[in-house]
């Protein structure tokens, strides 16, 4: 399998991680973002949509972080990302959305572009954008983790799930922007917990091959 | 069952296609979002993270469209809205989440509102901001629709799938701001299929218990 990746990119640190939870090999192709590689067209060829991350396995391509997931966990079950039942299932996936499509599409790289260069927007109102949809988007994840019994170690019983590789690699955008992360004690409870986890360490952006600090 | 539903709400819309087409009998529950009915106390206590849709089903509670219609599917697999293999359903996921999280989060009632009342964006830029996401992502799919043999007289195949449900409320958001839709012919001739089924038109905007013309 070959994953196209940047170190960076948060919908690729979740793949990452699916893949090292499931110690599944791959070969890592860097696509750097901020060189805009993404737009070439030798990548266009590759992924339609000139979005990371891409896994490619034989003649199987897949775009979009959650639909690889589940792509890998529906061939390689053990240990699985997702639980047994329908309930329990519509739960994991929940918490992951609340993330995917709430949080993280307001602050990925072509966003805080169009706004800098087409709308103007200076680096404070930028910033305060990034921290608002991430404080408050994490608020609503923290109020269900900590409300709802489901809640163990981690985002679902006391094994990663999906939630756990969608939540972690959010949480390294929040530190990176300086986010406020004092108002979700159990985000960050279950965050530090993945982090022992030599996957999610293997995953992380220092951990990729074309990571410069 | 109860669904928690805004007419206008695209994300409504979806789950209200995935039920019709189901043939699942439920509750309409109107939030009027143009009211902020979202915030208040009681439906918070619905949805955690104040949003619509949501589904309670008995004592199961579940926010974000593509979980619901999951959870549906899973426990109402006729007809079914993913297909049965793993390669074609990592295709469909993605194709609604190159909806789902590339184009609507930039475009919904909150974000629109934060932009203009926190941002000092005027209408003009607030427009040009809406049809650049929805024309920049719909071509996106148009590429994939038009280039992939998966692609039939709907999204996936002859029948509607998930990603039919995801595709159609964005042509009518996108209806709605004047966007322009002549370099998605593929896109919409996939809408105009869709929109010939009884279910589809039963889901729209105009014909909920809520609509206001």
């Amino acid at each position: 399998m070959e994953l196209y990746s940047y170190c960076r990119s948060s919908a690729s640190f979740r793949v990452r991680i699916a893949l090292e939870l499931k110690g599944l090999a791959y070969d890592y192709r860097a696509v750097q973002l901020i060189k805009n590689e993404q737009l070439s067209e030798a990548y266009t060829a590759v992924s339609p949509a000139r979005l990371v991350p891409q896994l490619v396995d034989g003649d199987v391509s897949i775009g979009q972080s959650l639909a690889i997931i589940q792509y890998l966990d529906e061939l390689h079950p053990q240990p699985s990302l997702l639980p047994g039942d329908a309930q329990a299932r519509a739960r994991v996936r929940s918490l992951a959305l609340d993330i995917a499509c709430e949080v993280h599409p307001l602050n990925n790289l072509r966003v805080l572009r169009y706004l800098v260069r087409e709308m103007k927007i200076g680096d404070e109102a930028k910033n305060l954008w990034y921290r608002h949809w991430v404080e408050q988007g994490l608020a609503v994840v923290e109020r269900r983790l900590a409300d709802e019994p489901q809640t163990g170690h981690h985002c679902h019983g006391d094994t990663p799930t999906l939630a756990d590789c969608v939540l972690v690699p959010q949480i390294f955008n929040a530190q990176r922007y300086g986010c406020r992360l004092q108002h979700v004690p159990t985000v960050m409870r279950i965050f530090e917990t993945c982090m022992q986890l030599p996957a999610f360490q293997r995953a992380q952006p220092s951990a990729c091959p074309d990571f410069e600090p």
